[in-house]
Protein backbone atom coordinates (compact mmCIF):
# COMPACT_ATOMS: atom_id res chain seq x y z
CA UNK A 1 0.00 0.00 0.00
CA UNK A 2 1.62 3.39 -0.52
CA UNK A 3 2.66 5.85 2.03
CA UNK A 4 0.79 8.67 -0.13
CA UNK A 5 -2.42 8.76 -1.73
CA UNK A 6 -4.97 11.20 -3.25
CA UNK A 7 -6.27 11.31 0.60
CA UNK A 8 -3.29 12.71 2.15
CA UNK A 9 -2.53 15.89 1.15
CA UNK A 10 -6.99 16.59 1.74
CA UNK A 11 -6.40 15.17 4.75
CA UNK A 12 -3.36 17.13 6.20
CA UNK A 13 -4.77 20.24 5.14
CA UNK A 14 -8.00 19.36 7.11
CA UNK A 15 -5.48 19.16 9.75
CA UNK A 16 -3.75 22.04 9.83
CA UNK A 17 -6.75 23.89 9.37
CA UNK A 18 -8.42 22.51 12.51
CA UNK A 19 -5.79 22.51 14.62
CA UNK A 20 -5.46 26.54 13.50
CA UNK A 21 -8.47 27.20 14.80
CA UNK A 22 -7.68 25.30 17.83
CA UNK A 23 -4.60 27.61 18.70
CA UNK A 24 -6.72 30.74 17.74
CA UNK A 25 -9.34 29.74 20.35
CA UNK A 26 -7.04 28.30 23.12
CA UNK A 27 -4.93 31.81 22.76
CA UNK A 28 -8.28 33.86 23.17
CA UNK A 29 -9.88 31.25 25.82
CA UNK A 30 -6.68 31.45 28.12
CA UNK A 31 -7.32 35.81 27.80
CA UNK A 32 -10.41 35.18 29.31
CA UNK A 33 -10.35 32.86 31.66
CA UNK A 34 -6.98 34.07 33.24
CA UNK A 35 -7.41 37.80 33.25
CA UNK A 36 -5.12 37.69 36.27
CA UNK A 37 -2.41 36.11 35.17
CA UNK A 38 0.62 37.88 36.00
CA UNK A 39 1.95 38.15 32.24
CA UNK A 40 3.48 41.71 31.15
CA UNK A 41 0.51 42.37 29.79
CA UNK A 42 -1.58 41.37 32.68
CA UNK A 43 0.47 43.34 35.03
CA UNK A 44 -0.92 46.03 37.24
CA UNK A 45 1.49 48.26 38.40
CA UNK A 46 -0.90 50.56 40.51
CA UNK A 47 -2.99 47.63 42.08
CA UNK A 48 -2.74 49.16 45.33
CA UNK A 49 -4.66 52.40 44.38
CA UNK A 50 -6.81 50.17 42.27
CA UNK A 51 -9.78 48.25 42.10
CA UNK A 52 -10.06 44.81 40.61
CA UNK A 53 -12.44 44.04 37.48
CA UNK A 54 -12.66 40.52 37.02
CA UNK A 55 -14.57 41.47 33.94
CA UNK A 56 -11.49 43.29 32.41
CA UNK A 57 -11.80 40.40 29.56
CA UNK A 58 -10.28 41.75 25.90
CA UNK A 59 -12.64 42.53 23.39
CA UNK A 60 -12.70 42.92 19.75
CA UNK A 61 -13.36 46.38 20.40
CA UNK A 62 -10.77 46.54 23.55
CA UNK A 63 -8.28 45.15 21.44
CA UNK A 64 -8.21 47.31 18.64
CA UNK A 65 -5.00 50.11 18.89
CA UNK A 66 -2.69 50.18 21.32
CA UNK A 67 -2.76 49.91 24.91
CA UNK A 68 -1.00 51.64 27.63
CA UNK A 69 -0.81 50.79 31.32
CA UNK A 70 -1.54 54.51 33.43
CA UNK A 71 0.00 54.71 36.93
CA UNK A 72 -0.99 58.40 38.53
CA UNK A 73 1.27 58.07 41.55
CA UNK A 74 4.18 58.82 38.84
CA UNK A 75 5.13 62.67 38.70
CA UNK A 76 1.72 63.38 40.97
CA UNK A 77 2.99 65.94 43.83
CA UNK A 78 1.98 64.85 47.21
CA UNK A 79 0.31 67.65 49.43
CA UNK A 80 -0.68 67.47 53.26
CA UNK A 81 -3.88 65.82 54.48
CA UNK A 82 -5.81 66.72 57.56
CA UNK A 83 -9.77 66.06 57.22
CA UNK A 84 -12.14 67.48 60.06
CA UNK A 85 -11.75 65.23 62.99
CA UNK A 86 -14.81 65.03 65.75
CA UNK A 87 -14.71 64.09 69.03
CA UNK A 88 -15.24 60.21 69.75
CA UNK A 89 -18.76 60.80 70.92
CA UNK A 90 -20.23 62.96 67.96
CA UNK A 91 -18.47 60.06 65.64
CA UNK A 92 -20.32 57.32 67.46
CA UNK A 93 -23.72 59.34 66.90
CA UNK A 94 -22.57 60.18 63.55
CA UNK A 95 -22.22 56.56 62.65
CA UNK A 96 -25.82 55.64 64.20
CA UNK A 97 -27.14 58.42 62.40
CA UNK A 98 -25.97 57.26 59.19
CA UNK A 99 -27.08 53.56 59.85
CA UNK A 100 -30.35 54.62 60.27
CA UNK A 101 -30.96 56.44 57.51
CA UNK A 102 -29.28 54.33 55.35
CA UNK A 103 -31.19 51.41 56.67
CA UNK A 104 -33.98 53.17 55.97
CA UNK A 105 -33.64 52.70 52.25
CA UNK A 106 -35.55 50.21 50.12
CA UNK A 107 -35.95 49.46 46.20
CA UNK A 108 -38.79 51.01 45.31
CA UNK A 109 -40.32 50.31 41.87
CA UNK A 110 -43.05 52.57 42.33
CA UNK A 111 -42.16 55.80 41.55
CA UNK A 112 -44.37 59.49 41.97
CA UNK A 113 -44.48 61.56 38.34
CA UNK A 114 -44.01 64.69 40.53
CA UNK A 115 -41.09 67.02 39.34
CA UNK A 116 -37.87 66.78 41.21
CA UNK A 117 -35.45 69.63 40.54
CA UNK A 118 -32.71 69.16 38.78
CA UNK A 119 -30.23 70.71 40.97
CA UNK A 120 -30.45 68.30 42.95
CA UNK A 121 -30.15 65.46 40.70
CA UNK A 122 -26.78 67.15 39.42
CA UNK A 123 -26.03 67.41 43.42
CA UNK A 124 -26.51 63.58 43.40
CA UNK A 125 -24.59 62.55 40.51
CA UNK A 126 -21.92 65.01 41.46
CA UNK A 127 -21.83 63.09 45.12
CA UNK A 128 -21.29 59.54 42.88
CA UNK A 129 -18.37 61.17 41.25
CA UNK A 130 -16.37 61.48 44.16
CA UNK A 131 -16.21 57.99 44.13
CA UNK A 132 -12.18 56.06 44.32
CA UNK A 133 -11.06 54.36 40.82
CA UNK A 134 -8.53 52.87 39.67
CA UNK A 135 -5.68 54.71 38.52
CA UNK A 136 -8.47 57.59 39.07
CA UNK A 137 -9.58 56.90 35.71
CA UNK A 138 -13.17 58.30 36.80
CA UNK A 139 -14.88 55.34 34.14
CA UNK A 140 -18.26 57.20 34.85
CA UNK A 141 -20.95 58.51 32.52
CA UNK A 142 -24.32 59.32 34.24
CA UNK A 143 -27.12 59.99 31.57
CA UNK A 144 -30.01 61.84 33.15
CA UNK A 145 -32.90 61.08 31.17
CA UNK A 146 -35.93 63.26 31.95
CA UNK A 147 -37.40 63.73 27.86
CA UNK A 148 -40.91 62.19 27.77
CA UNK A 149 -40.35 60.08 24.37
CA UNK A 150 -36.72 58.82 25.34
CA UNK A 151 -37.88 57.83 28.86
CA UNK A 152 -40.29 55.21 26.84
CA UNK A 153 -38.29 54.49 24.13
CA UNK A 154 -35.98 53.09 26.92
CA UNK A 155 -39.36 51.23 28.29
CA UNK A 156 -39.91 49.48 24.49
CA UNK A 157 -36.40 48.68 24.66
CA UNK A 158 -36.32 47.08 28.29
CA UNK A 159 -39.86 45.14 28.13
CA UNK A 160 -39.23 44.23 24.79
CA UNK A 161 -36.22 42.18 26.15
CA UNK A 162 -37.79 41.39 29.06
CA UNK A 163 -41.13 39.93 27.63
CA UNK A 164 -38.46 37.53 25.46
CA UNK A 165 -36.84 36.53 28.17
CA UNK A 166 -39.70 35.26 29.85
CA UNK A 167 -41.27 33.85 27.37
CA UNK A 168 -37.76 31.68 26.51
CA UNK A 169 -37.81 30.95 29.87
CA UNK A 170 -41.18 29.84 30.69
CA UNK A 171 -42.36 27.85 27.60
CA UNK A 172 -45.09 25.37 28.91
CA UNK A 173 -45.98 27.12 31.78
CA UNK A 174 -46.31 30.17 29.82
CA UNK A 175 -49.66 30.72 29.40
CA UNK A 176 -50.86 29.76 33.19
CA UNK A 177 -47.79 31.95 34.58
CA UNK A 178 -48.55 34.62 31.93
CA UNK A 179 -50.64 36.98 34.34
CA UNK A 180 -47.86 36.78 37.17
CA UNK A 181 -44.62 37.07 34.83
CA UNK A 182 -46.29 40.40 33.08
CA UNK A 183 -46.05 42.30 36.27
CA UNK A 184 -42.12 41.01 36.07
CA UNK A 185 -42.12 42.64 32.73
CA UNK A 186 -44.30 45.75 32.70
CA UNK A 187 -42.15 48.63 34.02
CA UNK A 188 -44.44 51.61 34.25
CA UNK A 189 -41.67 52.95 35.85
CA UNK A 190 -39.61 53.75 32.92
CA UNK A 191 -42.22 56.62 31.62
CA UNK A 192 -43.74 57.18 34.90
CA UNK A 193 -39.97 58.70 36.67
CA UNK A 194 -39.23 61.84 35.95
CA UNK A 195 -35.66 60.91 35.85
CA UNK A 196 -33.97 57.94 34.50
CA UNK A 197 -30.11 57.50 35.61
CA UNK A 198 -28.36 55.30 32.90
CA UNK A 199 -24.61 54.64 34.39
CA UNK A 200 -22.20 53.84 32.26
CA UNK A 201 -18.65 52.40 32.40
CA UNK A 202 -15.89 53.18 30.48
CA UNK A 203 -13.88 50.19 29.39
CA UNK A 204 -11.33 52.31 28.30
CA UNK A 205 -10.48 55.94 27.66
CA UNK A 206 -8.04 57.57 24.91
CA UNK A 207 -4.48 59.34 25.56
CA UNK A 208 -3.78 63.02 24.22
CA UNK A 209 -1.78 60.70 21.45
CA UNK A 210 -4.72 59.15 20.86
CA UNK A 211 -3.77 55.65 22.18
CA UNK A 212 -5.83 53.89 24.19
CA UNK A 213 -6.03 53.68 27.93
CA UNK A 214 -7.68 50.64 29.46
CA UNK A 215 -9.37 51.54 32.19
CA UNK A 216 -9.04 48.48 34.72
CA UNK A 217 -11.56 47.90 37.37
CA UNK A 218 -13.97 49.90 35.89
CA UNK A 219 -17.00 47.80 36.38
CA UNK A 220 -15.89 47.30 40.27
CA UNK A 221 -14.97 51.46 40.53
CA UNK A 222 -18.57 52.40 38.76
CA UNK A 223 -19.92 50.42 41.24
CA UNK A 224 -18.52 52.11 43.86
CA UNK A 225 -19.67 55.21 42.63
CA UNK A 226 -23.15 53.43 42.34
CA UNK A 227 -23.42 52.71 46.42
CA UNK A 228 -22.74 56.42 46.60
CA UNK A 229 -25.16 57.42 44.38
CA UNK A 230 -27.79 55.68 46.29
CA UNK A 231 -26.69 56.98 49.83
CA UNK A 232 -27.22 60.26 48.41
CA UNK A 233 -30.12 59.21 46.98
CA UNK A 234 -31.76 58.11 50.32
CA UNK A 235 -30.24 61.41 51.88
CA UNK A 236 -32.22 63.67 50.17
CA UNK A 237 -35.42 61.41 50.18
CA UNK A 238 -35.62 59.99 47.03
CA UNK A 239 -36.34 56.31 45.64
CA UNK A 240 -35.16 53.98 42.96
CA UNK A 241 -35.13 50.32 42.22
CA UNK A 242 -31.25 48.83 41.11
CA UNK A 243 -31.67 47.60 37.54
CA UNK A 244 -30.00 45.84 35.25
CA UNK A 245 -31.42 45.44 32.04
CA UNK A 246 -30.52 42.23 30.56
CA UNK A 247 -29.04 42.40 26.96
CA UNK A 248 -30.54 45.65 26.42
CA UNK A 249 -27.11 47.67 26.81
CA UNK A 250 -25.94 47.75 23.07
CA UNK A 251 -29.49 49.51 21.91
CA UNK A 252 -29.71 51.86 25.16
CA UNK A 253 -25.82 53.00 24.05
CA UNK A 254 -26.77 53.74 20.57
CA UNK A 255 -30.42 55.67 21.86
CA UNK A 256 -28.57 57.46 23.77
CA UNK A 257 -25.73 58.33 21.24
CA UNK A 258 -22.53 56.64 23.74
CA UNK A 259 -19.20 56.04 22.22
CA UNK A 260 -18.55 52.27 22.02
CA UNK A 261 -15.70 52.70 24.74
CA UNK A 262 -19.02 52.98 27.10
CA UNK A 263 -21.58 49.86 28.56
CA UNK A 264 -24.52 49.91 30.48
CA UNK A 265 -23.49 49.33 34.40
CA UNK A 266 -27.47 50.13 35.81
CA UNK A 267 -30.65 52.31 35.24
CA UNK A 268 -31.63 53.48 38.11
CA UNK A 269 -35.59 55.26 38.04
CA UNK A 270 -35.08 58.28 40.21
CA UNK A 271 -38.45 60.11 42.17
CA UNK A 272 -40.52 60.38 45.01
CA UNK A 273 -42.03 57.11 46.02
CA UNK A 274 -45.40 56.60 44.81
CA UNK A 275 -48.33 57.52 47.31
CA UNK A 276 -49.36 54.04 47.56
CA UNK A 277 -45.76 52.52 46.92
CA UNK A 278 -45.21 49.04 48.29
CA UNK A 279 -42.34 47.02 48.97
CA UNK A 280 -41.67 43.25 49.24
CA UNK A 281 -40.99 42.27 53.47
CA UNK A 282 -38.12 41.47 53.45
CA UNK A 283 -35.40 42.06 56.48
CA UNK A 284 -31.90 42.15 56.66
CA UNK A 285 -28.90 40.24 58.13
CA UNK A 286 -28.45 40.73 61.56
CA UNK A 287 -24.75 42.03 61.96
CA UNK A 288 -23.52 39.26 63.87
CA UNK A 289 -24.09 37.74 60.19
CA UNK A 290 -22.10 39.36 58.08
CA UNK A 291 -19.19 41.02 60.19
CA UNK A 292 -16.16 38.94 61.80
CA UNK A 293 -13.62 39.86 64.14
CA UNK A 294 -10.36 38.73 64.40
CA UNK B 1 -2.21 6.72 -6.92
CA UNK B 2 -3.89 4.98 -4.63
CA UNK B 3 -6.79 6.13 -2.88
CA UNK B 4 -5.85 5.06 0.75
CA UNK B 5 -2.22 4.98 2.46
CA UNK B 6 -0.47 3.96 5.30
CA UNK B 7 -0.66 7.57 6.19
CA UNK B 8 -4.68 7.34 6.06
CA UNK B 9 -5.68 5.79 8.78
CA UNK B 10 -3.17 7.88 10.97
CA UNK B 11 -4.29 11.22 9.78
CA UNK B 12 -7.78 10.57 9.84
CA UNK B 13 -7.00 9.77 13.68
CA UNK B 14 -5.69 13.13 14.87
CA UNK B 15 -7.85 14.89 12.89
CA UNK B 16 -10.49 13.00 14.92
CA UNK B 17 -8.61 13.79 18.17
CA UNK B 18 -8.21 17.36 17.18
CA UNK B 19 -11.55 18.17 15.91
CA UNK B 20 -12.59 16.82 19.37
CA UNK B 21 -10.44 18.87 21.63
CA UNK B 22 -11.60 21.64 19.86
CA UNK B 23 -15.25 21.48 20.59
CA UNK B 24 -14.88 20.61 24.32
CA UNK B 25 -12.80 23.90 24.26
CA UNK B 26 -15.10 25.96 22.54
CA UNK B 27 -18.30 24.36 24.38
CA UNK B 28 -16.26 25.27 27.71
CA UNK B 29 -15.07 28.98 26.33
CA UNK B 30 -19.00 29.69 25.10
CA UNK B 31 -19.80 29.05 28.82
CA UNK B 32 -16.89 31.79 29.84
CA UNK B 33 -17.22 34.11 27.13
CA UNK B 34 -21.38 34.37 27.28
CA UNK B 35 -22.51 34.28 30.78
CA UNK B 36 -25.42 36.13 29.66
CA UNK B 37 -26.65 34.09 26.79
CA UNK B 38 -30.13 33.90 26.97
CA UNK B 39 -30.18 29.59 27.24
CA UNK B 40 -32.16 28.34 30.17
CA UNK B 41 -28.92 27.71 32.54
CA UNK B 42 -28.28 31.48 32.13
CA UNK B 43 -31.49 33.23 32.60
CA UNK B 44 -32.21 35.44 35.05
CA UNK B 45 -35.50 35.63 36.10
CA UNK B 46 -35.07 38.55 38.71
CA UNK B 47 -33.09 40.64 36.24
CA UNK B 48 -34.93 43.79 36.76
CA UNK B 49 -34.32 43.07 40.61
CA UNK B 50 -30.98 42.60 39.86
CA UNK B 51 -27.31 43.69 39.43
CA UNK B 52 -25.20 42.17 36.80
CA UNK B 53 -21.80 40.92 37.72
CA UNK B 54 -20.49 39.94 34.22
CA UNK B 55 -17.69 37.92 36.53
CA UNK B 56 -20.38 34.94 36.82
CA UNK B 57 -18.72 32.48 35.04
CA UNK B 58 -18.56 29.29 36.06
CA UNK B 59 -15.71 27.73 37.99
CA UNK B 60 -14.99 24.14 38.93
CA UNK B 61 -16.04 25.25 42.79
CA UNK B 62 -19.30 26.71 40.76
CA UNK B 63 -19.90 23.72 38.73
CA UNK B 64 -20.35 21.51 41.84
CA UNK B 65 -23.59 20.38 43.10
CA UNK B 66 -26.93 20.98 41.68
CA UNK B 67 -27.63 24.95 41.30
CA UNK B 68 -30.69 27.12 41.94
CA UNK B 69 -32.38 29.93 40.72
CA UNK B 70 -33.65 32.34 43.22
CA UNK B 71 -36.52 34.55 42.91
CA UNK B 72 -37.07 36.72 45.88
CA UNK B 73 -40.55 37.94 43.93
CA UNK B 74 -42.20 34.96 44.79
CA UNK B 75 -44.82 34.61 47.89
CA UNK B 76 -43.11 37.57 49.14
CA UNK B 77 -45.89 40.07 51.26
CA UNK B 78 -45.46 43.24 49.68
CA UNK B 79 -46.23 46.08 52.49
CA UNK B 80 -46.57 50.27 52.36
CA UNK B 81 -43.64 52.12 51.97
CA UNK B 82 -43.79 56.00 52.88
CA UNK B 83 -40.54 57.28 53.73
CA UNK B 84 -39.80 60.67 55.07
CA UNK B 85 -40.22 63.63 53.00
CA UNK B 86 -38.52 66.68 53.06
CA UNK B 87 -39.52 70.19 51.55
CA UNK B 88 -37.49 71.05 48.57
CA UNK B 89 -35.42 73.38 49.71
CA UNK B 90 -34.05 71.14 52.70
CA UNK B 91 -33.21 68.61 50.05
CA UNK B 92 -31.40 71.27 48.00
CA UNK B 93 -29.37 72.11 51.39
CA UNK B 94 -29.05 68.43 52.38
CA UNK B 95 -27.75 67.56 48.72
CA UNK B 96 -24.93 69.89 48.57
CA UNK B 97 -24.04 69.08 52.47
CA UNK B 98 -23.66 65.26 51.21
CA UNK B 99 -21.72 66.28 48.11
CA UNK B 100 -19.27 68.59 50.22
CA UNK B 101 -19.18 65.79 52.57
CA UNK B 102 -18.20 63.20 50.25
CA UNK B 103 -15.93 65.43 47.99
CA UNK B 104 -13.57 65.73 51.46
CA UNK B 105 -12.99 61.75 51.00
CA UNK B 106 -9.36 60.99 49.58
CA UNK B 107 -7.76 57.38 49.67
CA UNK B 108 -4.77 57.75 52.25
CA UNK B 109 -2.64 55.37 52.45
CA UNK B 110 -0.73 57.21 55.62
CA UNK B 111 -3.03 55.93 59.01
CA UNK B 112 -2.75 56.78 62.25
CA UNK B 113 -2.16 53.64 64.78
CA UNK B 114 -4.52 55.21 67.19
CA UNK B 115 -7.09 53.58 68.70
CA UNK B 116 -10.91 54.04 67.09
CA UNK B 117 -13.75 52.67 69.31
CA UNK B 118 -15.01 48.77 67.74
CA UNK B 119 -18.78 50.55 68.15
CA UNK B 120 -18.09 52.74 65.35
CA UNK B 121 -16.26 50.41 62.75
CA UNK B 122 -19.50 48.18 63.92
CA UNK B 123 -21.85 50.98 62.87
CA UNK B 124 -20.02 51.65 59.62
CA UNK B 125 -20.10 48.02 58.58
CA UNK B 126 -23.94 47.65 59.30
CA UNK B 127 -24.25 50.59 57.01
CA UNK B 128 -22.53 49.08 54.40
CA UNK B 129 -24.72 45.96 54.69
CA UNK B 130 -28.05 48.12 53.70
CA UNK B 131 -27.03 48.19 49.88
CA UNK B 132 -29.05 46.51 47.50
CA UNK B 133 -28.24 43.09 46.36
CA UNK B 134 -28.92 40.70 43.49
CA UNK B 135 -31.90 38.85 44.76
CA UNK B 136 -31.22 40.07 48.01
CA UNK B 137 -28.98 37.58 48.90
CA UNK B 138 -27.01 40.20 50.89
CA UNK B 139 -23.79 38.59 49.64
CA UNK B 140 -20.93 40.07 51.68
CA UNK B 141 -18.69 39.11 54.28
CA UNK B 142 -16.40 41.88 56.34
CA UNK B 143 -13.40 40.49 58.15
CA UNK B 144 -12.54 43.15 60.46
CA UNK B 145 -8.91 42.47 61.57
CA UNK B 146 -7.29 44.57 64.51
CA UNK B 147 -5.34 41.21 66.13
CA UNK B 148 -1.26 42.54 65.80
CA UNK B 149 -0.44 39.22 64.46
CA UNK B 150 -2.94 38.50 61.94
CA UNK B 151 -2.74 42.21 60.47
CA UNK B 152 1.07 41.48 59.73
CA UNK B 153 0.81 38.02 58.24
CA UNK B 154 -1.74 39.78 56.31
CA UNK B 155 1.17 42.10 55.29
CA UNK B 156 3.65 39.81 54.55
CA UNK B 157 1.38 37.99 51.95
CA UNK B 158 0.67 41.10 50.03
CA UNK B 159 4.09 42.28 50.12
CA UNK B 160 5.54 39.15 49.01
CA UNK B 161 2.93 39.32 45.79
CA UNK B 162 3.51 43.08 45.30
CA UNK B 163 7.40 42.43 45.12
CA UNK B 164 7.00 39.36 43.18
CA UNK B 165 4.48 41.31 40.65
CA UNK B 166 7.20 44.07 40.41
CA UNK B 167 10.30 42.27 39.91
CA UNK B 168 8.72 39.89 36.93
CA UNK B 169 7.50 43.29 35.30
CA UNK B 170 10.58 44.97 35.68
CA UNK B 171 13.12 42.78 34.47
CA UNK B 172 16.47 44.95 33.28
CA UNK B 173 14.96 48.39 34.70
CA UNK B 174 14.72 46.44 38.34
CA UNK B 175 17.83 47.96 39.85
CA UNK B 176 17.45 51.43 38.81
CA UNK B 177 14.10 51.26 40.00
CA UNK B 178 14.31 49.76 42.82
CA UNK B 179 14.32 52.71 45.14
CA UNK B 180 10.86 54.15 44.03
CA UNK B 181 9.40 50.75 43.31
CA UNK B 182 9.50 49.81 46.83
CA UNK B 183 7.59 52.70 47.99
CA UNK B 184 5.10 50.84 45.84
CA UNK B 185 4.84 47.24 47.48
CA UNK B 186 5.74 48.39 51.26
CA UNK B 187 2.75 48.91 52.74
CA UNK B 188 3.55 49.97 56.47
CA UNK B 189 -0.37 50.19 56.99
CA UNK B 190 -1.23 47.22 57.11
CA UNK B 191 0.24 46.77 60.70
CA UNK B 192 -0.26 50.34 61.69
CA UNK B 193 -3.70 50.67 60.99
CA UNK B 194 -6.00 49.96 63.68
CA UNK B 195 -8.59 48.23 61.21
CA UNK B 196 -8.26 46.23 58.35
CA UNK B 197 -11.76 45.50 56.76
CA UNK B 198 -11.14 42.69 54.29
CA UNK B 199 -14.55 42.31 52.38
CA UNK B 200 -15.32 39.00 50.76
CA UNK B 201 -17.77 38.44 48.03
CA UNK B 202 -20.17 35.40 48.33
CA UNK B 203 -20.26 33.57 44.99
CA UNK B 204 -22.43 31.27 46.34
CA UNK B 205 -24.83 30.28 49.14
CA UNK B 206 -26.61 27.10 50.55
CA UNK B 207 -30.25 26.83 50.66
CA UNK B 208 -31.88 24.61 53.22
CA UNK B 209 -31.57 21.35 51.10
CA UNK B 210 -28.28 21.71 50.65
CA UNK B 211 -28.39 22.81 47.38
CA UNK B 212 -25.92 25.13 45.98
CA UNK B 213 -27.72 28.88 45.31
CA UNK B 214 -26.13 31.08 42.57
CA UNK B 215 -24.91 34.87 43.70
CA UNK B 216 -25.32 36.34 40.45
CA UNK B 217 -23.87 39.98 40.64
CA UNK B 218 -22.32 39.78 43.41
CA UNK B 219 -19.24 41.13 42.57
CA UNK B 220 -21.41 44.43 41.77
CA UNK B 221 -23.32 44.00 44.77
CA UNK B 222 -20.78 44.00 47.28
CA UNK B 223 -18.86 46.90 45.11
CA UNK B 224 -21.74 49.30 45.61
CA UNK B 225 -22.20 48.33 49.34
CA UNK B 226 -18.51 48.99 49.70
CA UNK B 227 -19.39 52.42 48.19
CA UNK B 228 -21.67 52.79 51.12
CA UNK B 229 -19.42 51.65 53.31
CA UNK B 230 -16.95 54.75 52.00
CA UNK B 231 -19.57 56.94 52.64
CA UNK B 232 -20.00 55.85 56.23
CA UNK B 233 -16.39 56.02 57.04
CA UNK B 234 -16.18 59.81 55.48
CA UNK B 235 -19.00 60.16 57.42
CA UNK B 236 -17.40 59.90 60.76
CA UNK B 237 -13.92 61.03 59.35
CA UNK B 238 -12.40 57.59 59.30
CA UNK B 239 -10.29 57.27 56.03
CA UNK B 240 -8.89 54.46 54.35
CA UNK B 241 -7.79 53.45 51.01
CA UNK B 242 -9.33 50.93 48.41
CA UNK B 243 -7.11 48.54 47.49
CA UNK B 244 -7.21 44.77 45.78
CA UNK B 245 -4.13 42.99 46.79
CA UNK B 246 -3.28 41.12 43.32
CA UNK B 247 -3.35 37.28 43.57
CA UNK B 248 -3.57 37.31 47.33
CA UNK B 249 -7.35 36.10 48.15
CA UNK B 250 -6.81 32.34 48.25
CA UNK B 251 -3.54 32.69 50.84
CA UNK B 252 -5.80 35.91 52.79
CA UNK B 253 -9.17 33.48 52.72
CA UNK B 254 -7.35 30.63 53.91
CA UNK B 255 -5.56 32.65 56.53
CA UNK B 256 -8.70 34.08 57.88
CA UNK B 257 -10.07 30.62 57.30
CA UNK B 258 -13.03 31.79 55.02
CA UNK B 259 -15.06 29.10 53.15
CA UNK B 260 -14.78 28.60 49.42
CA UNK B 261 -17.41 30.44 48.58
CA UNK B 262 -15.88 33.49 49.96
CA UNK B 263 -13.67 35.55 47.30
CA UNK B 264 -11.89 38.73 48.37
CA UNK B 265 -12.97 41.86 46.63
CA UNK B 266 -11.30 44.50 48.49
CA UNK B 267 -9.15 45.43 51.61
CA UNK B 268 -9.42 48.96 53.35
CA UNK B 269 -7.23 49.69 56.31
CA UNK B 270 -9.06 52.12 58.39
CA UNK B 271 -8.22 54.53 60.55
CA UNK B 272 -7.64 58.10 61.38
CA UNK B 273 -5.30 59.76 59.09
CA UNK B 274 -2.04 60.25 59.90
CA UNK B 275 -0.45 63.83 61.67
CA UNK B 276 1.70 64.35 58.52
CA UNK B 277 -0.41 62.19 55.80
CA UNK B 278 -0.52 63.73 52.40
CA UNK B 279 -2.78 62.76 49.59
CA UNK B 280 -1.55 63.11 45.42
CA UNK B 281 -2.24 66.32 44.40
CA UNK B 282 -5.13 65.50 41.90
CA UNK B 283 -8.47 67.00 40.93
CA UNK B 284 -11.71 65.39 39.84
CA UNK B 285 -13.77 65.74 36.62
CA UNK B 286 -16.10 68.44 36.58
CA UNK B 287 -19.98 67.52 36.52
CA UNK B 288 -20.32 68.69 33.23
CA UNK B 289 -17.77 65.89 32.14
CA UNK B 290 -19.15 62.99 33.80
CA UNK B 291 -23.31 64.05 33.52
CA UNK B 292 -25.42 64.32 30.73
CA UNK B 293 -28.99 65.37 30.58
CA UNK B 294 -31.20 64.49 28.19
Amino acid sequence: MAVFSVLTPFLALVLCVVSGILVLRSRHQSKVVDPRGKTQADFKPWVDQDLQDDCEVPTREDEEGEWVDSNMEDDVLHVPYSPQRHPEDEMLQRSQHFYALMNQRRSVRFISPEPVPREIIDNVVHTAGTAPSGAHTEPWTFVVVSDADTKHQIRLIVEEEEEMNYRQRMGDKWVKDLAKLRTNWIKEYLDVSPYLILVFKQTYGALPNNKKKTHYYNEISVSIACGILLAALQNVGLVTVTSTPLNCGPQLRLLLKRPPNEKLLMLLPVGYPAKDATVPDLSRKPLEDIVVHI
